[in-house]
């Protein structure tokens, strides 16, 4: 059931657990509405990256747009049929990663899982400077600090999640609803209008459109085609929700997956109409979006509405990945891919860390971009098509060795989907490799290699405990425990008693260096020690100058050759004090002590915290 | 012996262990050389602070240099005659710290003691400015990067400290002497010269020089004065190690101070005279020093030797910092005043925080001082003056306490010291603040309260542990241990083996989640413990979702309030993997748990290091 979760938008294992009711599963509404949140949001920012392409070839070259969208809506029928037979092939959840694990092997299946992690991060990036655009579209006053309001909503989202709040899916679907719904009412608004009835968020921002009118090439529609593709990513999130649907699920989440093709494809297709129609013309600082909500609706409340409502549905769609990733993350550290403690089921503090890099690597890509979707927009894509062909190639070697009826006809459609996306992704990382596709294609194989790396770690690691072997029966050996001691205190005393009742016998060391006053405190020390007579020799440990815990090291070692059927175990009382910042003085001897021990032997060290009351 | 080393430029107790031979102590000449490192160098920048400041009441200003030059003279000579009396009074080496501790009470001894922080830190970047200021005289072309250099020296110095070479006084001797003769050499030529022989290195440079001469107000020279007298940093370097002198320590040392202070004088005073002879204007980006040598020696090999020997002595007088803080912490450290961590004579790690935090501050006041000298002259001075005021204050009581034959003259001689330098320090403030005096004025109290805050934890603290007092004694609890266990390995048998030897009673546990696949593994897990049959019963913990530490922490506090006689050990095993990195891969689960068994009981939590062979 974890694998539900290997993708953007879906809920963690953790939120379902296995008996919940029926009546807590998505019906096939409630389902799109729940899992379609990335796909929709991508609205956003997909018919802006096309006519930004264009816009490259003058005016002329916008005329292009309407014929790309189609060629992409196309790519969306073929994404969403596919995904139908992904469905009912996976019907416990796909994800690319199981679906390449199951038919095209460990390498094949990092590939998708490394290009997972980074439409993750991605997906954070652009989201957020998405949002910030449709805002500072709405207030172009606030354009000049985007970077800053980008890192700010990060934070927030950071914040909200250091917290531990995961909402379930369920949060989703009221701002998905309003945003769609605001889409579609603007679209059908726009289509009776001959002309635009405001321009007034447009005015007086530069106009990136190129003056000469090249000729258009196919390079460029190409280009046009791969970033606009970029409105396809969390498609696929459907598909890996399955088992999170009312029964029959197979058929509500394939009803669910057709569902938002035709949503998805309708608002891309009557967007792009509205583009021509309006002879829309792309400015630096306002958003195509907000330039035909303008355009259709007025500079009036509906404007600042759909801004806004963009702006929520894209900051909800970056909080998906902080969802979503560390149970990708979780799934690797159970195969061994990842250090296991992604996979621990741990207490709140390990899950912040987890939040807190994907945050950090985020903000570095909001740097990088300066903020700008345009930059990320592609790097986005490349990831995403990377993992639909990997799913689609899976999916044919899965028909040719099921061959269930007509399964040539459905290797052929996940063949071709494969096709499409893998040519896509080839084109966007040839034509946007100097704007920073490089940074996919390095880190890409760098994921996977480390992937590797830890897992032949483990491996060996593994075999070397004896891992599952049943081991030899357990031996009981004389326990010596050594305390190591500086002055009398009550904190001695209770480091003593819980050495003689962990001990057959108990020694306290105390380490003294050759100069004077030291070896005035140690003779002071032992005439104390006589005085309070515990029962326990002090042995006094000469040590040449900066060094305190080696010398108890070596004696540690001594005892260990002298004595090997002994189990030497060192114990270092501790101060518990009860404010934090009174940590920092006390136990540095302890800490010292326990590095050089810890380092140098093989004795069990002891921490014994003593709180004062 | 410690309190020697309570000042710059003094050797580290550490390394001069007490049965060092007569032999290896220093003579009134080897003395001068080793410990007046710092004070010599000052002359690098003193003069210079002077010119700088008259400069502002343009060549009529400069024509009183002389004077001013004298007054400083004067101040020197006074404090060379408190500071013999000084060395008299505390043979065993004083400090301002030391001195105001015994005559002064703890308050005024740790405003010593702050400004002698402050003076270590300011020492490295004020040496570390001028030095680069020597080298870029000689090297205009460099003189835009001064900043980077900066932070390269300190680098290098640092690095060089890092290592833990903490070299001894005596290895200062060579280069002390040849930076002194060679400044002598150049007054000498100079003298016997009617006007510079070149001027080439101020050639082209911008003078510094206002050309509406105004009148020369008494504020103006006060300010040359105070500025100047940052020459006399270091002079009481010597009266901090009597103890590290030949005997007749205090006559040996005394005669040291009383050369020290001819010497300085001579160069001071000599270096001015020329300074007037040559009517030499203060130029950007060349020292006073350097247009000297120049002049006198004219720009030849000559030249070069000088500006060399500046930047090394230079360098050298920023190293002495390294040297001396750690001590001066350690002092305080001792006292309470500070984490004990700094008393200890720990291994090296310990030791490289310390060089870590001092190279750090000082780099950021490099920062702040844009590599320039003359931003932080000033500061040094104030914080040199107030130790001054504050040692000489304390022989004033010292002197009334002790009623020795001629004490009254004695302590009057302290008093004017103790008037001129308080003076000084005032007037640099009140003169300065704005450009950087303030950081002193904010450091200073800061420093002070943090130490009587760390002061009266130590105390509280003390108390409640019963430090000293014989504490009751010890007894033996009935020891339970408990091991967590995720699976079955050689690293589990150890474990138990090491728990069996410990505890009279051992108990397994581990934790299982709610969900289908941790059930499983649970009862695998189970089954196989069977089969094993290490005579140690494996208890199952319930727990809800996201959470390992907190249901065993939990379980122990448990069996704590049941069998109040026992004293329960919680046993996490480790693995201790050959390779760093790997070391992410292991032990996540040990260190979760024993967070929270640390945070929530009062259980001892034992560590075991397995190593993989």
């Amino acid at each position: 059931m974890s694998v539900l979760t290997a993708a953007p938008g879906a809920t963690p294992a953790d939120e379902e657990p296995p008996d919940t009711g029926e009546r807590h599963r998505l019906t096939a509404v409630t389902g799109l509405a729940a899992l379609s949140l990335d796909a929709m949001a991508s609205v956003a920012y997909g018919p802006e990256a096309i006519v930004l392409v264009l816009a490259a070839a003058g005016a002329h070259g916008l005329g292009f747009t309407l014929p790309v969208t189609l060629a992409i809506a196309g790519l969306l029928a073929v994404l969403v049929a596919s995904y139908r037979q992904v469905i009912a092939a996976f019907p416990d959840g796909g994800g690319s990663y199981a679906v390449a694990k199951t038919h095209l092997g460990a390498r094949t299946s990092l590939v998708a899982a490394a290009s997972l992690v980074l439409d993750y991060v991605l997906n954070v990036a652009v989201a957020v400077t998405a949002g910030v655009a449709a805002l500072t579209s709405a207030f172009p006053s606030l354009y000049d600090d985007r970077l800053w309001m980008c890192l700010a909503v990060l934070v927030l989202i950071t914040g909200v999640n250091l917290r531990g709040i995961v909402e379930s899916a369920r949060a989703f679907i009221v701002p998905t609803a309003v945003f769609v719904v605001s889409i579609l009412v603007l679209i059908a608004v726009g289509l009776f209008r001959s002309a635009p009835v405001s321009t007034a968020a447009a005015a007086g921002h530069a106009s990136v459109l190129a003056d000469n009118a090249t000729t258009v090439g196919a390079l460029l529609l190409l280009k046009a085609f791969a970033s606009g593709c970029s409105a396809l990513t969390g498609v696929e999130a459907l598909a890996n929700a399955v088992p999170s649907f009312r029964v029959p699920r197979v058929k509500r989440a394939q009803r669910a997956e057709v569902a938002l093709g035709a949503v998805l494809g309708v608002m891309l297709i009557g967007l792009s109409v509205l583009i021509s129609r309006f002879h829309l013309q792309p400015v630096a600082g306002v958003t195509v979006l907000a330039q035909l909500a303008d355009a259709s609706l007025g500079h009036n409340w509906a404007f600042y509405v759909i801004q806004f409502a963009t702006m929520i549905l894209l900051a909800l769609s970056a909080n998906t990945s902080f969802g979503g990733l560390p149970v990708l993350l979780k799934l690797l550290a159970r195969d061994n891919y990842l250090p296991h403690v992604f996979a621990l089921k741990a207490d709140l503090q390990v899950h912040r860390h987890g939040v807190l890099a994907l945050a950090l690597v985020s903000a570095g890509l909001l740097v990088f971009s300066g903020g700008d979707t345009n930059t990320l927009v592609p790097l986005f894509a490349i990831g995403v098509f990377i993992g639909f062909t990997i799913a689609q190639v899976g999916m044919v070697r899965h028909w040719r060795e099921e061959r269930g009826r007509g399964w040539r006809g459905k290797a052929l459609l996940n063949g071709f989907g494969a096709v499409l996306t893998g040519v896509s992704a080839v084109v966007v990382t040839a034509t946007k490799f100097e704007d920073g596709a490089w940074l996919i294609v390095i880190a890409l194989p760098l994921l996977v290699a480390a992937f590797e790396t830890v897992h032949r770690a483990y491996t060996r690691i593994g075999e070397r405990l004896g891992l599952g072997r049943v081991p030899e029966p357990p031996h009981r050996d004389r326990s010596l425990v050594i305390v190591p001691v500086s002055n009398l205190s009550r904190l001695t005393c209770e480091a003593i008693n819980a050495a003689t009742s962990l001990g057959d016998e108990v020694r306290a060391v105390t380490v003294c260096h050759p100069d004077a006053e030291d070896r005035a405190h140690a003779a002071a020390l032992e005439s104390a020690w006589e005085q309070w007579n515990p029962g326990v020799p002090l042995v006094r440990l000469a040590s040449e100058r900066r060094a305190l815990g080696r010398p108890i090291a070596s004696y540690v070692r001594a005892i260990a050759a002298d004595e090997p059927g002994t189990r030497v175990t060192v114990l270092i009382p501790e101060v518990e004090p009860d404010r934090l910042w009174q940590r920092l003085l006390q136990n540095q001897r302890g800490a010292v002590v326990a590095h050089a021990v810890r380092k140098d032997t093989g004795a069990v060290i002891c921490r014994l915290r003593f709180r004062l009351s």
